[in-house]
């Protein structure tokens, strides 16, 4: 049965609102979704939201469907204006629906590294945009999924969850300090690569060997020079121009789709 | 000398706010750029403010250095409060220094295609932060530039110029229209390659031919079929996930590192 809400005031409204920050999210252990596309992305993917919130008179068929999923496993369903959520979601165009999931499992131990060929890692990743852009890469290139080491940006939030086209719900994601990290790595099979301009080889054809680790570091600083040291094998590419460094995202990217080349070669 | 603003109401204060908008940077003809570093490139690149906004009681030996430079290329200096410097960037945490620009010639005649093996050409392109990767990414393979067909975001915003590292200032940068884009094309030589999956071949070790425009469609819709049908070349990438895309500036620089690779191979 829906639950109605009309009244902005509403403490469910206000909830739901506070979830657009990172403090409360931790609190809470909860998240928002916004949009059709990224709930059905999410339920393909076996994540059903706990709480799903309509807005009344943007009826569409695959809605229906997700309402009645919802509800079958033991979901809310709330129905309110498409005002409200705006509000609840900050958008002035607001989609017509929205979706509170449990965070999950972000640990190690959760992951299977031999599930996949190809791990991306990223470490004091601050944009919200590149961490979803590479969730979304991990999809693309088969990569078991996406490894945060020390703070970067939070996984859960509205634009890395959009960024991330649904790739959140799909490809394994773990966070961990790099003292964490770095014993686990060493504790199994594994070969961990950075781009480095340090005693690197050309990244185009190198010894790349399965599980590959990429290790992608912060935007402004790059990895520190410990980390770096830490890989098994550094690789440099092609900087052709004034500045001496990709996007964080692009350099993944560009480094997963040689890896991947390499590995299936 | 400088001038000296005091009062958040000063017209010039309002003047250099609202070049945020892209409706008045279009007017004006004048954009803003943020920070020493950004400010250090472009004149690293040959490009000088019309006008400087400093914060007073934020001395750095660089910025003397620009200051002086700026007047000595007949620029206006301003010296202001970080409040009203906050104001006009509209960052909580302002730069010590802002710079106006004169926006520069982009029609493709200003394009010379023989002065770099690649290119990359962006469609539709919505999202201004890949904007301003593929600028960046146009300076590492070292691209003559980026050529931005139909409605794209604006180049000149900020978030566009701070995406780029500066690239904005360094590489080749044009806007035009499809209907004006394919018959400038195809008066040279030039080479118009697209990921696509009509039609198309592993993109690893494909002909690519210098030189070559690599194309990136929009970032929800891609690119139109028509266009598609309109290359030399199209290009299969793996898609291993779900999903049968990647982030629009990191397709362009898979591809542009590929085929940075064949041109050299």
């Amino acid at each position: 049965m829906r639950k109605h809400i009309t009244g902005f005031s509403n403490p469910t409204v206000k909830y739901l609102r506070s979830l657009r920050d990172k403090k409360h999210r931790k609190r809470s252990g909860q998240f928002l979704v916004e949009g059709l596309r990224l709930l059905e992305d999410a339920r393909a993917s076996g994540r059903m939201p706990r709480t799903l919130v309509m807005a009344e008179g943007r009826e569409h068929p695959l809605l229906e469907r997700l309402e009645a999923d919802v509800m079958a496993t033991g979901g809310e369903v709330i129905a309110t204006t498409p005002d409200i959520l705006s509000k609840i979601t900050g958008k002035e165009n607001a989609q017509s629906v929205a979706g509170v999931f449990d965070e999950w499992d972000t640990s190690l131990a959760a992951l299977d590294r031999n599930a996949a060929p190809i791990w991306l890692a990223a470490q004091a990743l601050r944009d919200p945009g590149n961490l979803g852009t590479m969730l979304r890469t991990c999809d693309a290139v088969g990569a078991g999924g996406l490894i945060l080491i020390d703070d970067c940006a939070d996984p859960f939030s509205a634009e890395a969850v959009r960024a991330s086209m649904g790739a959140v719900f799909t490809v394994g994601l773990a966070q961990a300090r790099w003292d964490d990290f770095l014993p686990w790595l060493r504790a199994g099979e594994g070969q961990l690569v950075a781009a480095s301009l340090r005693d690197a080889v050309p990244y185009r054809g190198a010894a790349y060997q399965a599980p590959c680790f990429i290790l992608v570091g912060n935007e402004s600083q790059g990895l520190p020079e410990e980390y770096e040291m830490a890989c098994n094998l550094r690789v440099t590419m092609p900087m052709k121009g004034r500045a001496d460094s990709l996007n964080a995202a692009v350099a993944g990217a560009v480094l997963a789709y040689e890896v991947l080349a390499g590995l299936e070669g």
